[in-house]
């Protein structure tokens, strides 16, 4: 293909086959482009969805699929126009490689919201034809604007889901105004749970954890709870009623929304982040009687994924990560399946080379 | 009864009774009270939903009740420490008479959010023992706190209304931030719904209404709508999608919230005021993507409800009443549940000095 390379990748070519070792196409570097050496890309939940055309109705997946959207690596090459980056530089990509840059979304800083956005894989590649390759590759190429830079004191491996189960988690609670003062409560401990507690307790919040598992307490305190309610003792949730600022929903199974709602003070807020296929059944008093809403959340804006990842570097704040070579990325998926990870795999991608 | 006197009233005596001419025991007025000979009593579907005790899980009724929230009168008689209000003052009552004024919610001016508030009827009485009674009478005596002023402009049979659909549906859209240049929507034109159609309209924003009903078309123009979507159509309903800052929900009956979450632009708000009594199902991604919230509001503070009163005597809004006597309540209540009035009875409470 003209102007174009090949990198080395694992994609799946059906939504019944495993990921496998290919070659694909990358863009050679425009003038606004950063081409980068791909060192560890964490593997989100939504890599599997996609890979298996899971959301065919909204989103279908068009093959061969190649996921991966929380991405770090090195700069190894720029365009001749690129002014924020130069060959070594540590950095980032995540769920988004391009916008429409006029829109007003956009112009607020805000392109996950952007009608035009192009995500990391699977959206219409404007460059090459078909659709874009995510971050299971040796490298990628990208926009100038769409690459964050890395702090240097974080850990590559965990650094990795920052980009996707990081600022998915920061992002609400930014909006929502977490802060010194606030009791936040983070349901479902998992990829995401885990980075809402950290942040949530950097930013100085009383945290309390929901979960299911009873065996997750000490896990949820060594993360940064204040608190650990199991949520299935009715007795232990009701001694929070009211008392809530905000709460992070960070599950996607289905779950009793309101036994959560009724737990927020006046003005609080829950924001789901995780998404249970089936709707929610939502009770108007729950909302009613506290003024109390329900939202949602994608992931952040550009400005604030690196504002994200600085306060990370800050308060040193990576995921907490099984690393595992791409050999082993069919075996990950069956395992996230069980939640058996803890709490992200994050590929290293030095195994790549051996294909 | 020691420090009282016989008020006429219409009471139920138990969930199967109609409502019938009674006497009640009002306090005589102490240092801060206000007595008040009531003029006007609009009727809330909540009066229905007390007196049937349809509430009974969350609110159960005694008996006898007396109804009514949506007072308007003249004051005749003040305690001794009474500043705020003399004899022959026009005045209102809506639904609370007291709150602990010292909570944190009481001390922000919502003391609707009090959790030791008394509401106007079937709460408590910490004067005279049992429950309150409320504006279905000839009197009432209130702490002149809780005790509103009337714009002499108004009509006072409108006037009545708005202490409870008019606060109902003004407060939201304050909290929300209704203002000229937002598009807002209005769901259901009932007693509720056709406030919040005066108040968007006044509060100069674009205002949509929509409905089940297409003969409901030039009504809602005349109240102020600038477009009428019929919401059983899906391509008009389509049309609007993403573009809604703030939509107030005043229907009662099951209805899809989904359908009205999918018309809100990024950051935008769905407030229920009506109370549907089954879960309302809500998609989860319909909230994500826009990172939408949708939330619940029951009335306002007192400071606010005089703020709404002076606002709707500024634009001379009131309430479309169908003014009828109290004799006429119970039939008054048989069409209320089928919705046969445009849009609030209000009860001309001469017509109990005759019993």
């Amino acid at each position: 293909m003209k102007n174009a390379y090949n990198a080395k990748a694992y994609s799946a070519a059906s939504a019944t086959s495993p990921l496998a070792a290919d070659a694909i196409p990358r863009r050679n570097p425009t003038d606004h482009d950063v081409q980068i050496e791909i060192l560890f890309c964490g593997i989100c939940h939504s890599d599997l969805h996609q890979v298996r055309n899971e959301w065919r109705e909204v989103m279908p997946t068009v093959y061969p699929c190649v996921p991966g959207h929380e991405i770090v690596g090195r700069v190894t090459k720029t365009g001749s126009a690129v002014t924020r980056y130069k060959e070594g530089d540590l950095v980032a990509v995540g769920c988004m490689v391009d916008s429409d840059h006029t829109c007003p979304n956009c112009r607020e800083g805000l392109e996950q919201f952007c009608p035009n956005m192009t995500l990391t894989y699977n959206s219409p590649d404007k460059h090459l034809g078909g659709v874009t390759y995510g971050g299971y590759s040796d490298s990628i190429v990208v926009d100038e604007r769409f690459v964050l830079r890395v702090p240097k004191n974080l850990d590559l491996a965990g650094a990795a889901p920052l980009l996707c189960a990081g600022i998915t988690t920061y992002s609400p609670m930014r909006h929502w105004g977490v802060t010194k003062g606030k009791k936040i409560g983070v349901v479902g401990l998992g990829g995401l749970g885990h980075m809402a507690v950290k942040f949530a307790h950097a930013l100085g919040a009383h945290v309390v954890v929901f979960t299911t598992s009873p065996n997750k307490k000490d896990d949820a305190f060594r993360l940064g709870a204040d608190e650990v309610v199991v949520s299935r003792n009715a007795d232990e949730m009701t001694k929070h009623t009211g008392s809530f600022d905000f709460i992070l929903d960070a599950v996607s199974a289905d779950h009793d929304i309101n036994a959560y709602l009724n737990l927020l003070r006046r003005d609080g807020n829950i924001t789901l982040v995780g998404a249970p296929e089936k709707p929610l059944p939502v009770s108007a008093f729950s909302l009613i009687m506290g003024r109390r809403s329900l939202s949602g959340s994608p992931i952040g804006g550009i400005a604030e994924t690196q504002e994200m990842l600085d306060f990370c570097g800050k308060h040193n704040i990576t995921a907490d990560v099984e690393v595992i070579p791409i050999q082993k990325v069919n075996e990950a998926y069956d395992r996230l399946l069980k939640s058996d990870v803890k709490y992200r795999f994050s590929i290293d991608m030095a195994s790549l080379k051996a294909e």
